[in-house]
C-alpha cells in the first residue's frame, strides 16, 4: 500500500506485537533483534502465531510478512542465519557493522538460506556508505538515515533533506539507480512522509512515532517522556553518554545515540566522573518509571520529531492516519502564499 | 511566483548583483548586510541602479524589490534604520540578536521608518525562539532554519524535516498560525523545495546553492571548494573554529557556523594552539584562491547539501530550474533529474 510506511527495528522495543501491527495495517513492521539474537526464534514464533490467529492482506509476499533488524557489529551471524532460514521473514535490515565489507557475508548467507525470499535492506548514514554497500552487497533496499533520527546513527551527518537526494544521485551515477531508497530520521507524520517522497524516497521509516504506540514494548516512564518532550531539536542530543551509562559498548566510533537530554547527560557534560554517573544511573533504574521523570536520569532515545508526538495510539491508527495525511498533502491543500 | 524561492542574505556574498538577479527571476533576493551596515546605503543604491536599468515584473510591491538581512548582535540599529528608511526594501531579515527581546525595538523602528512598507522577517532555529519572536514582534514572516544550513545557526538543533512542522504546530496553537513560515537549511534543488512545501513552508530559502552562481560575490577558490565537495553531511561541520580563526567574535554562545571541513578545523580538533592556527590561516589568506585548495585552510561556509552542487549557474537559471523541477515533482512525473 502506498505510501509505504515502515516501522523501525528498535532494539528491545519493536517486538512481535508492534511489528505485526504495523504489517497488518499495510505497512512493513520490523523486529529489532539488535546485537543479541539468541531469542530471535522465539520472537519470530510469536510473530507467526499472531499472524495465524488473524490472517491478513499485507504488502509482502513471504512466509512471514515482517522484517528483522540486526545491529551487525554485535549480532552472531550463524544464530541469525538459523533463525531467518527457519522463518523466512520478508526482509532483514543490516546496520552498523564494524566495516561495510562485513555485510557481504551476511548478505550472501541470508540470500542462500532463504533462496532470496528474504530481502536485504541495508541502512546507511552517508553517501560513501551508500555507494560501498551498493557495490559490495547489491542490497534490495537502502535505508538512508538522516541526523534527526532517534537512537543510533552517525555522530556527524546530514539530515534527510540533503542526504536522500545526494545519495540517490550518487547511486544513480554509479549504476545503482534501480535500488529503492527508504528514508529515516525525523518523520512522525504525513508532512514528513510527503516530504521524503518528494525527496525521492519510495518508503519512509518511523521509529520515534511508534514509541508512543500501544504495541511498543516500552516502559511507561519512557513513553511519558516522549509525550512530554517538546522542541525536539534542542531537547535531544546525539551522544555516546547513554551507551556508556547503560554499558552498551561495542558501537563503531563514528556512531552515537540521539536521546532526550536528561540529568545523566548534563552531569556528564559538566564533567562528572563516569563511575559516579553510572552509580546514579543504577539507582534511577531502581525507581522504575520515575527514573524517566523530568530532571531524572534514565535514557530515552528519541529523534528530533519527538516534539510532534502528543498521544499514544495504536500502530494501525498511526499508519492509517499518516497515509491519509499524505494523500491530503499531495492533493494540494491551499497554502497561505499570498501573505508573503 | 510560486513556489517562492528566496536567496539567503549571506554576509559579504549576497550583494546587489545576486539579490537583484534572484528577484528579477521572480524570487526574493536578499542582501547580506550582516553586522556592519556602514556601507548598506551604497549597496542599496546599487540595487536601485540595477533595477532602473532594466525594469521588471516582480513578486514584490515596494520601492525596492529585494530584502536586507541583518546579524542583529552586531548591526547598528540607527544606521540600519536610516538606510532602510531611505530605500524601503521589501523586507528586512533579523537573525542572531543577543536576545530575542532586542528584536522588538528593531521591528518597531523599521515599521515606523517605512510605514510598514518593509516587511519584518525573523529567522529562528528552535520552536521556542519561534514562539518568542511571534509573541513579541509579530513578524510578517518567520524563517525556520534547520541544522543542515551552511554558515551560522544553532550549534545543536533539528533539521527542517521535524523543525518546520513542530514550529508550525506550536505557532498555530499559540494563535500565530497566520504567520507564513519559510524553510531554510539543506535545500539546493526542486526536491528539497518540494519537500519543504510538503512540510508546510510557504517559501524556501537557498544559500549554498547561490554560492555557485555567477552573481555571488565569492572567491574562485571558495566556489571551487563548493563544487568539489561531496557527501555534505560528513564533509561539513558546524563549529566555532572558523569564527575564531577569522576573528569574527561576538556571536551568541549557542551559535556556530557550518563549513567544509579543512585543515584548520582538523588541526584545531587535534589540539593545535589557536594562535598557531591563526598564523597559518593568515598565511593561507595570502595564497588567495589556493588557500581553499584541498587540505588547505580557508573557511568555506556551506550547508550539507553542498554535495549536490556541480556547476556554477546564473541565479536566474537556478531559480527557474528549481521552480520547474518542483512542478515536475508535484505533478508526479519521474524524478530522475539531470545534474544541477
Amino acid at each position: 500500500m502506498s505510501p509505504i510506511i515502515i516501522g523501525a527495528p528498535m532494539r528491545l522495543i519493536s517486538l512481535a506485537p508492534l511489528a505485526v501491527a504495523v504489517s497488518k495495517a499495510g505497512g512493513i513492521g520490523f523486529i529489532g533483534a539488535g546485537t543479541d539474537v539468541h531469542d530471535l526464534e522465539a520472537h519470530l514464533r510469536e510473530v507467526a502465531r499472531l499472524f495465524t490467529q488473524a490472517p491478513i492482506d499485507v504488502n509482502l509476499s513471504s512466509a512471514l510478512p515482517i522484517g528483522v533488524g540486526f545491529i551487525n557489529w554485535g549480532a552472531n551471524l550463524d544464530e541469525a542465519v538459523n533463525a531467518i532460514e527457519k522463518f523466512k521473514p520478508a526482509a532483514v535490515w543490516f546496520f552498523a557493522p564494524h566495516k561495510n565489507r562485513d555485510l557481504v557475508q551476511w548478505t550472501q548467507m541470508m540470500r542462500e538460506a532463504t533462496q532470496g525470499t528474504t530481502k536485504i535492506w541495508i541502512q546507511v548514514g552517508s553517501v560513501r556508505d551508500g555507494l560501498e554497500v551498493a557495490t559490495w552487497c547489491h542490497p534490495d533496499v537502502i535505508v538512508v538515515q538522516g541526523s534527526d533520527a532517534g537512537g543510533h546513527g552517525l555522530e556527524r551527518g546530514a539530515g534527510i533533506i540533503s542526504l536522500l537526494p545526494e545519495t540517490a544521485d550518487a547511486l544513480d551515477e554509479a549504476g545503482f539507480g534501480h535500488i529503492p531508497l527508504v528514508a529515516a530520521g525525523g518523520v512522525v507524520d504525513g508532512r514528513g512522509v510527503a516530504a521524503c517522497l518528494a525527496l525521492g524516497a519510495e518508503g519512509v521509516v518511523m521509529g520515534t512515532r511508534f514509541l508512543a504506540s500501544d504495541e511498543a514494548s516500552i516502559a511507561r516512564g519512557y513513553q511519558d517522556a516522549v509525550l512530554r518532550t517538546k522542541d525536539g531539536g534542542v531537547s535531544t542530543v546525539r551522544t555516546k553518554v547513554y551507551d556508556t551509562l547503560r554499558g552498551t559498548t561495542g558501537w563503531p566510533e563514528c556512531i552515537g545515540g540521539r536521546g532526550i537530554i536528561n540529568q545523566s547527560f548534563l552531569d556528564a557534560k559538566d564533567g562528572q566522573v563516569t563511575e559516579e554517573n553510572k552509580r546514579a544511573y543504577a539507582q534511577a533504574l531502581e525507581q522504575g518509571d520515575l527514573g524517566w521523570a523530568e530532571n531524572k536520569r534514565l535514557t530515552a532515545y528519541a529523534g528530533t520529531a519527538v516534539g510532534l508526538i502528543n498521544k499514544v495510539r495504536s500502530a494501525a491508527d498511526i499508519v492509517n492516519e499518516v497515509r491519509e495525511h499524505v494523500r491530503e498533502i499531495q492533493s494540494g491543500r491551499p497554502r497561505k502564499i499570498s501573505k508573503l
